[in-house]
């Protein structure tokens, strides 16, 4: 095996796929690896934790058939440490791999490929493929992703739920406490309900480089893969059922208000730092007497706060949140202007940009 | 007690003072307070941890006399995040402390002052003062700082030596196996050997915003402070006696090369990647045959390693070194081209910037 390459390529190549190998903390060393395959003239750089892959590939000047693995973080920043604009020529023999570029020059142990594992190969037949703006792609699931749950005993809320309904795609995650949703204008032809776990969805936005201009999902029974440009990732599906969210939406409150959303973050921030004792509980009360809506933080030994913004609601009313998802949601959903909708005491809380249909976020009020 | 004044030096005090203050992980619960102080219209924010205290003075348009305490992180986050242009009206009444700015109000619990601990008064007869340049002081402090020892179990080592030597001012500090040393050229007419904390140091550091242009520092028999216009540090000093640490510096070294910085820097970390096994050990070659300086990792499980520089020394020679230290140092040393000069294996490596007789940083080799 052997190739040569720009020090710029390689090093992002290898950045991107360090990550997954490196992540791992595992009792099979070989996860720890990098395969480097070249067949054909094809450079592909590959590593696994298992449950992801990614393969990214790679263009080259020169190179040798061959495969070798070696270990991807020291590979990694060996490259990177390397002067920009030099060639990299890697040599394999047996399992020792050389790397040299001008003076610099290393030997790294590797293993044999025999006994690296891939993943299993989709398949082709039931496969449905959707493809979106990269731009799209990237907001949208970042603006879903807030609500997914950390809480593994409960595997289907830990991932991102793609699903079609009426010819359109959406994303949606929840914790339970939290739900949210984003919809893709678009009209597809294909259907799909899948959940990807939010772990691989992260490395996905994370190997999203500005230059990849749209994102190819390809899905089948148990596995999801996404091409980026030169990079393809792999990941297991979440085998579970995710609930059935579209009923937890409520079609309309019972109380309405408009609130520039800067304003909002900063009487929730204010009222969030007197909530430390009560779990960041806050109170949010709509006035139509004085045409006001305050955040304020329950009395406790710090002291307590009540802050207000101008605005007119349509009635009173008052609920109590956690101003952590209440910032999540706020921050989520972006732009200057948010509807928030709720009715007394237990209801969801809706939370949107005004004019806005494509993202609804809804937080479960506390019992205050 | 009652103050009128902007958001921003309002903010900036607090975020200064509270840093102090919110450190402390105190059995003593009022240390987590600054001390809210207005005599005759000159208002103080003050906090302490007993080892160090701070004051930052504030000018205000309006203020009754009075003090109070009141916990420093929460106030401090508190006003941060009000708008700024803002004017922030605080007023106590007993020991609560009621903040008001546009529609934004809150009641933060205080204590009593009586209970706030100060500092020992300086004593004005013992006391000698220096004057730098705030960028010479910062830059002195933070090339010194470096070389300063964790370990507790030897306090002096903990700290940066303020010393006057032949009419100049020195900095110096050592953790027994490197040392920094810094000179600063103006004569100085009084004399000081004083040990400052390096933890105290930092803060200091952290204070000196762009618009000082001077540190005054003064020190008497067991306490310095430092003067940054509105900014006052007073700090302990270390009582222990710090090394005769003049006696360790070679005078000259039998072998010498001039090396450029920055790719000296990758050499080392590209050593240095492969050395993580032998606790980053690495070993430095001049080769006069070839004219090469080079860095090698010595051979282990992952690999090996050796990368060259181009140069010409005055004479072949080996030395191992630990890499991080020598980073450290080359870091410390700026600039383009260092000067490095060794003996061979035990004696101290000597690393200067060229032509630059200001700042020197000693490493002691590893046994190869």
């Amino acid at each position: 095996m052997e190739i040569k390459v720009k020090q710029e390529k390689f090093a992002k190549a290898l950045s991107n796929v360090s990550r997954v190998a490196a992540g791992s903390r595992t009792t099979l060393p070989i996860l720890n690896n990098v395969l480097i395959r070249v067949d054909d003239g094809k450079v592909s750089l590959t590593t696994t934790n298992l449950d992801m892959a990614v393969v990214n590939y790679l263009p080259t000047a020169e190179s040798k058939n061959g495969v070798v693995t070696v270990p991807a973080r020291l590979i990694a920043e060996f490259v990177s440490n390397l002067p920009r604009k030099e060639v990299v020529h890697v040599v394999a023999t047996d399992t020792k791999v050389t790397i040299r570029a001008a003076g610099y020059s290393s030997t790294i142990n590797g293993a044999a490929a025999e006994d690296f594992p891939e993943l299993p190969e989709m398949s082709e037949e039931k496969m449905v493929t959707f493809r979106m703006g990269a731009d799209a792609f990237k907001a949208g699931v970042s603006q879903v992703m807030v609500a997914a749950s950390s809480d593994t005993t409960r595997p289907a809320l830990t991932g991102v739920y793609f699903n079609t309904f009426e010819g359109v795609l959406y994303l949606a995650a929840t914790d339970g406490y939290r739900l949210a949703e984003r919809r893709f204008v678009e009209k597809v032809e294909s259907e799909v309900t899948a959940i990807v776990p939010a772990g691989s969805l992260q490395e996905v936005m994370r190997m999203l480089s500005d230059d990849i201009d749209e994102v190819e999902i390809c899905f089948d029974e148990t596995q999801v893969k996404f091409k980026l440009g030169e990079v393809e990732i792999t990941s297991k599906l979440i085998d579970g059922s995710f609930p059935d969210y579209r009923q937890l939406i409520p079609k309309e409150s019972e109380i309405n208000v408009e609130l520039k959303r800067d304003e909002l973050v900063r009487i929730t921030k204010l009222a969030a730092l007197f909530a430390k004792e009560v779990g960041g509980s806050i109170v949010c009360e709509t006035n139509t007497t004085d045409g006001v809506f305050t955040t304020a933080s329950v009395a406790n030994e710090l002291g307590e706060n009540k802050s207000e913004i101008k605005t007119t609601a349509n009635a009173d009313g008052k609920v109590t949140l956690n101003s952590r998802f209440l910032l999540d949601a706020l921050n989520a959903v972006g732009g200057d202007v948010i509807e928030m909708g709720f009715a007394n005491r237990l209801d969801p809380v809706v939370i949107k940009g005004k004019k806005n249909n494509e993202y609804i976020h809804i937080v479960m009020p506390l019992k205050g």
